[in-house]
């Protein structure tokens, strides 16, 4: 058996290497495997933890509106890009990741702001920064939305955007798999061959037809993507403190609930996940790690999170990320009232592919640093 | 071939019939299966059609509580029994059915009364009809539910009822698959060996846990049996009408919504299922059949329902039944205010058996009869 | 709380009892629950362990040709029926259970006959006794088979029966769940309208297309009944023995295998499963008890099964059956070859539904007794 | 709307595009999403056709066993690595993909030799060209296999290989989902503690007891990896010819079966799909895509693929690879004999995801080109 951390090769009895043998592999389009590093290995992404300050981003996104016109606003997009991930994932398609293959960008819809129908094989969330009035039309049902508010748009179902303010613009972040189904070669992008969507349905159908988690419809079938397209804040935040009156709540986590397709009681979407957790007043989570990355949005008080033993201050609105297997815990620096994260993630694919593990650290001594926060 | 509705045996030659041969298929504890009746044939239940005014009943359940102790009123229940079902049914357990194989029964309990605990193989779901201050332990979660409510209790958890009011009775509708898992020779009793179970949660745990189509808790493991156990009435008529107005709803049961397990999307348990369907003002349904017997409770309003060509006058709390196969329709006499039938049914078992089959009625010509409800 | 085994009335204010109550109950097809037996219960079957030797029925079985005509040999069944059973379930469509909510009986095919074809929402199991030559068309698919072999006919699906042999007659037992069904007021029965299918495909098909383990076709779809229809006997046999050559077995059933549903994995149908089992030369299980019913023919060899302490000797072609919740244990009293026994059971309903519960005997103590089989 | 194929920034206002605007979105770690490309889009692989002719490789992979020690075989593995594929996924792991996300290469073993156990999260098929006496241990069960046979380990189970022949190596395929579990950051990889692991059951043991399509053993649960992990050629090659008798087989694939998990009727593992399929003396299939990549085997026989307009020319032991969404067909050379090709791919993914998408060519007019596969 080889030592861990040799290569095979190293091992070989180099005297009877052949140069004539390695250049034959290379005109055959191979290689040699055995000259690769041995030993034991865990998962060491290329993503970076990074944190992008909603006080930064804000006044580029509405800047963004003078460079892409009402009528183009699908890709009035401001796209966060990880730093650790070089030019290999920038497609023509514009979804360079902001943690592992999940993609992010901010969105600005100007008063009076709509744009043109579209679809896509990658599926899309939104959760609504500011301002009201904002719409989106998912397959012919109309969802309106405001702060905090979360939208699941399917893959392959046509979607506009726009909103109805004469006042305020509208910001959200955008969060979809784009970098995922790229690199597995299977995403389709086309644009409504009207232009609009027809849309006669009332406003907010399929809140009224999927949102009691205590009836459900008699024509409903299960689908692995949520028939329910739009979670409101106001509700989501009701069920989280619920829950918090009954539950101990996670070491790791706080008070975490995921968003769910209620005709399954799965995730919201075969490819993508989300979640909204409750940090309660001063709550300090243990550290632990997983396979998936996860990106994160502050949807209420302030705090901050260790990862990778690096300090990351959150207040309303951030996002930061967490890389897969990086060590990482969450704090509520809010001593009188909690703290509230939104997150989205590929955990669905892993575990649809037996690949999600977890540990939990034994010490919970992962060092802090601060102020190396970018 | 043989004509339809002749016997096998008609057709034979009689001049070789032995009756030692007969006598000898008797010795053997055989049977010969040519001499039934052939032909097409479809469901024949001997459960008939049965509707039970809430006005008789209800000074009977008060009266029961004379006859038997509070501690015992797990049992004080008045059993509703289908007047087309004989003998063969009624078990030492005492669950002879309203229908098919389903049991109902009305269960008084007087103002601060108690029972004790037991727990049975057989699901058991309550509908409250009147009074306020009943609660229900169910697995050391406490329900506390009031007019409209809905409980699920589960195959063999263990539970107790009783009520803290001080002023007036409650009264609720039982409604078990006892004939059915009798009937399978899988029926289980047994008694609580504290007498009485430890409950420490929160109040109504469940429906904090669970009680979010948008949200749920990040431990939830999908289980056929719901993990919600308390259904208000509350929440379940505003989701109905919620519905409503977004749906056409069916032509032969109005908006109707199935009470559902929130982890899996399906059914409440296994073996029976639940709904509440609104006919809105006026409303006349079209009439069709389909296996399976289902047991009504008014839930507000007036109305009438015609079944097998006989037609039944109901108002609030009136409880009703529709053997399976038989013709029905229902309508909503009151022309300014909605009506709501709850109901439960076997459902369940006909879906996983692969045994549910659904007919409509080509002209809606089923003949209505008045005034020969019973 | 009341001692168990009383009845709650027993214990309630007998003095006020009400003969005018009882009567108004009564009148309105209600009647009192508290009146039945309390105390912990267990499933207490009417079905008896029965066993039925081949050497009486089997020249029974071939005088019945004398009584039904060959075109209505479908009906040409000897009913096997349990003496525990009183007429209730006796329908006017034959069913008789030989155990719980099963059906069994012998069918007779005399050299060159055949039958015309028919469907329900039964579903039939077919284990060959004796002779060649016989097939069946199920849905269109010719198959052809002889001794052990098992063949399963779904639900709603047309079949007819016949033999090509001009020498000897074909046996074999039939296993529905027509009891259950018949119960369940979900059954149907229906005359083929052109008296007999057209059958273009290949002879035995579905074992051509579903027939490996390890390739599946790539049309295929999960689906709740079995798309391989036949099962032959050397295949069974042979996939037992192997097994048998890497395990220990079950403490309870020897070395058991389950008849299965190559498309799933599960069992044959939604209602009725089937399993083979080898008792090796010898061996003798311990005694175990679950709910579900379960018919047993003996398909190789000699020995004895204890149930419910009752001692029955079968040899090949012998049919017994076990009640629900009956001790049991099996002993193979060849100590030079192995024994093999067919069943078939309702183990998929109880499972679906929540109902199967087992448990193993302590002292394995449950006394024998010898010469008292029927 | 903006016009297909520019770019939304063609469409604003050039005069107002301030590049300190884009220069703070670059330190903000952001990019503006409206400068890609927008119109209609499918998946353009970098992937390319290729295929690899066994002539040209089997005397590299025995030359190879001078530059790798016998005890690290499990790395003297030639890779087969696309030539569209850039350096980005030449991991410090050594799994550059053959195509899409698919790692193949050739693995020897000579006589006598054998090598350490390891694990890891991906998963691994192997398909044997050449040479008698391998075996595999597999968890603890021990594999012995032939040319032709097929082989599943599972994630995360240890493994190890080795040889019994004295005289002649082994040569087979490996075929892993190693560049997608590693560019999903989920991988795993460790040597096991022992070196080596004990393995104590019969030899084949889950041939024994998963490999009949008739019965399954009475432990068996379903898994979403295979429990079967050994596919003799045998067996595969007899159910892929009776399945040809009764089908007419696919139009775009001839007589195609999958390897199945024999627990669930699903694929071998989560992540990869392996199939093998027929093509008909003389048979010439049509053209069609799908999303997914495949690499082929060939099995047996002879004939020629056109991918994406070229013509690959094919004989026994050849690997050539279909990219995502490449039109292709395939075509049996010899009129007397029929050909067939294993593959696997990344099927079950695509699935599991929501991603699977196919097109069947409209007139089948794809040109070939000859000569130029490489």
């Amino acid at each position: 058996m080889t030592t861990a951390n040799t290569t095979a090769a190293d091992t070989a009895d180099d005297d009877t290497a052949d140069d004539s043998f390695y250049a034959r592999l290379e005109e055959l389009h191979t290689e040699a495997r055995w000259t690769v590093e041995q030993g034991a290995w865990h998962p060491r992404p290329a993503s970076v933890p990074m944190l992008w300050r909603y006080q930064d981003l804000r006044p580029l996104a509405l800047r963004s509106a003078r460079f892409v016109r009402s009528d183009d606003s699908a890709l009035r997009v401001m796209t966060l890009r990880n730093p650790g991930r070089g030019e290999e994932l920038a497609t023509p398609h514009g979804s360079a990741p902001i943690v592992g293959h999940l993609y992010s960008g901010l969105q600005l819809l100007n008063p009076g702001e709509s744009m043109t129908a579209h679809r896509h094989a990658a599926t899309a969330l939104r959760f609504i920064m500011e301002g009201t009035g904002a719409w989106t039309v998912i397959g012919g049902d109309r969802v309106e939305a405001g702060p905090g508010d979360f939208i699941v748009t399917p893959s392959q179902v046509w979607h506009e955007h726009g909103t109805d303010s004469l006042e305020a613009p509208v910001i959200w972040q955008d969060g979809t798999d784009d970098p995922l189904v790229n690199t597995l070669d299977a995403n389709f992008y086309q644009l409504h061959p009207d232009v609009h969507q027809v849309h006669g349905k009332p406003v907010n159908a399929s809140l009224h037809t999927h949102g009691s988690a205590l009836l459900r419809p008699d024509h409903r079938r299960a689908q692995p993507t949520s028939p329910l397209l739009y979670y409101p804040w106001d509700m989501a935040y009701q069920a989280l403190r619920d829950y918090a009156e009954v539950t101990d709540g996670s070491p790791y986590d706080g008070v975490l609930m995921e968003y769910q397709n209620p005709a399954t009681g799965g995730s919201v979407t075969p490819t993508l996940g989300a979640a909204l957790q409750m940090l309660r007043r001063g709550e300090r989570t243990r550290t632990h790690r997983h396979t998936g990355s996860v990106v994160y949005q502050v949807a209420k008080g302030r705090g901050h999170s260790v990862i990778a033993g690096q300090r990351f201050d959150w207040r309303r609105n951030d996002i930061f990320c967490v890389p897969s297997w990086a060590w990482h815990r969450h704090a509520n620096d809010d001593a009188d009232d909690d703290a509230c994260l939104f997150s989205f993630s590929d955990r669905p694919v892993l575990d649809a592919l037996g690949l999600y593990a977890e540990e939990a650290s034994a010490d919970d001594a992962d060092p802090e640093t601060t102020g190396s926060a970018p």
